[in-house]
């Protein structure tokens, strides 16, 4: 297995976080697998409540659970020292520990003690799987969406997810193939494909999205933008080694600049089709644009509707704002 | 300082290496800067000779040596126990050791421990250095010439070479910046780029070829290819953190597919020319093919010219075989 892979049900560790936008991981991993969430732990009464059973560590381990997942970030990157003790607490009962930090968990000596006592994995979700390959560029059956973007943070792996959604809702097979470290939390599995060693990262893409059904779709989780001075490489490698059939560039309505990026203006829509098509088609001459995704909320909600439609127009193509006006014209255009 | 900087000068390493295409890196050194090299160390006497003093470890250190560099390829990327002892006498005696196997360094522990005893660092120069940056995409000053290829292993590094000493024999600054194991050992500085994780590939271009002066020429050795199906992602993150005033198409007559990659057609130089182009403008629209750098040694010599001329014309560009007509008409084009 040449992927993260993640046992479930899991454990879903607050802490003490009370503030929902640092609960985010945790809040994702509900929206969208609510089925793999046997209950959540937290801390303390005023934390962050996901709506899934407390728990504590023993009603997890009779419970079956597979993983304590973190589903909390964290400012420097580093895990307080009151969790270490909940965490070590649940390594020793046999759970797996999975986190997204700068910090290795296994640097942390009462985890790594705890893990080894318990059989328990320490998994950091920002370490990519060892013995990657090279990308070989050959074409592999099953059919692929990737979902690309005008910049980093504007919807791509939410929209991927939704495309699943509906996708399977619609009655087709489909799996979101997740790139990032909370995709990968979401999905259960994965490759952070933005930790990849530089002459691996096609041929992570490659084993991201295998051998598929002729009429399977994997719904990939774009990263960084093809036109991003940072994260362009990452595009491209992405690109070519999940040879899309298709994809949908993702836009936040209103951004003018690279986030981060104040020097660097942001890409036209049209001009990251154009390149998108231009890089693709070495690994899948056959490819197309089927859709834009735009998260419209800085927009007041009457114009949000005749924003999406100037755009479709524009581009000919349907333009969806997936948590307005659902993804469901992409999936006509599939 | 974020670039891999070597010691010198240097006791080229040879073992026992009787085969002279496994000595190339010794070569590539002795080739392109003799004055960094104060002898070799031959095990045997049949072991190849790069025409440099034969000194031993104690010599070395009496001579000043900063660093054993071992410049022979190893079939599997392991030292033979044999060597070990040797570089563990020159760690001994304060040299550093350099190298660039698939084995890191400090793993053999008589070596590691030689290493602490001398004060000797040990420098795998496939490791890139750590807190590499994000790409800014900022403009730097100082001009920048890079060279790219329809392929991998046509010519790259050698024409970036002999661009560098061509610019200096005119008279001009300019410094080679080295991208790749080999380059880096012949430089005495750079920043392995195919090893840096993905998300700081155009960072670390930025790092490699810094602000400069405004009429000074950093020559920056190319990796991998922009239509490469494993290797185009560090193409792209080269090339818009290297952001080139210039390059130099590089390419081997007669190849017609990716080198391992047989399913896969070479891509043609105009299409390397147009996506050099448009992916380069990114961060510097000034960007402009300057030559084609062609390995014309599998034609017959009496053919080289013509097919050089055709080539030239056909593209509206010098187009040279350094090792048989010299760079001299790119030079003129800069």
């Amino acid at each position: 297995m040449q992927r993260i892979a993640l046992n479930t049900p899991y454990l879903i560790f607050v802490g003490d976080e009370t503030r929902v936008t640092y609960a985010k991981t945790g809040r994702g991993i509900v929206d969208w697998r609510r089925e793999h969430c046997a209950g959540q732990l937290r801390l303390s009464g005023e934390a962050c409540d996901l709506g899934l059973p407390d728990m504590s560590v023993a009603e997890a381990s009779s419970a079956g659970v597979g993983s304590l997942v973190v589903g909390t970030a964290l400012v420097g990157g580093s895990i307080p020292p009151p969790w270490v003790a909940t965490l070590a607490e649940a390594a020793r009962a046999g759970i797996d520990i999975v986190a997204g930090l700068h910090t290795q968990l296994a640097s942390i000596p009462e985890l790594a003690a705890a893990a080894a006592a318990g059989g328990a994995r320490l998994v950091d979700v920002r370490t990519p799987p060892p013995d990657l390959p090279v990308g070989t560029g050959k074409k592999r059956p099953g059919k692929r969406l990737l979902t690309v973007g005008t910049d980093c943070a504007l919807g791509k792996k939410y929209t991927a997810l939704q495309l699943e959604q509906d996708l399977r809702a619609a009655g087709a097979k489909a799996d979101f193939r997740a790139s990032g470290q909370t995709g990968i939390m979401i999905a259960g599995e994965g490759v952070p494909i933005d930790c990849v060693v530089a002459d691996f990262i096609s041929g992570a893409a490659e084993v991201l999205s295998p051998d598929n059904e002729p009429d399977h779709w994997d719904v990939i989780e774009g990263q960084g933008g093809i036109f991003h001075p940072g994260y362009a490489a990452v595009s491209h490698g992405l690109l070519i080694g999940s040879q899309p059939d298709a994809f949908v560039v993702c836009h936040a309505a209103g951004r003018e600049q690279v986030e981060g990026w104040p020097h660097m203006p942001l890409p036209g829509i049209g001009d990251v089709i154009e390149r998108t098509l231009q890089i693709g088609a070495l690994t899948n001459p056959g490819i197309r644009c089927v859709g834009i995704s735009v998260n419209t909320s800085t927009l007041p909600e009457g114009e949000r509707r005749e924003y999406l439609a100037r755009l479709g127009k524009r581009y000919g193509l349907p333009a969806v704002d997936p948590l307005f006006t659902g993804a469901a014209a992409i999936l006509d255009n599939l």
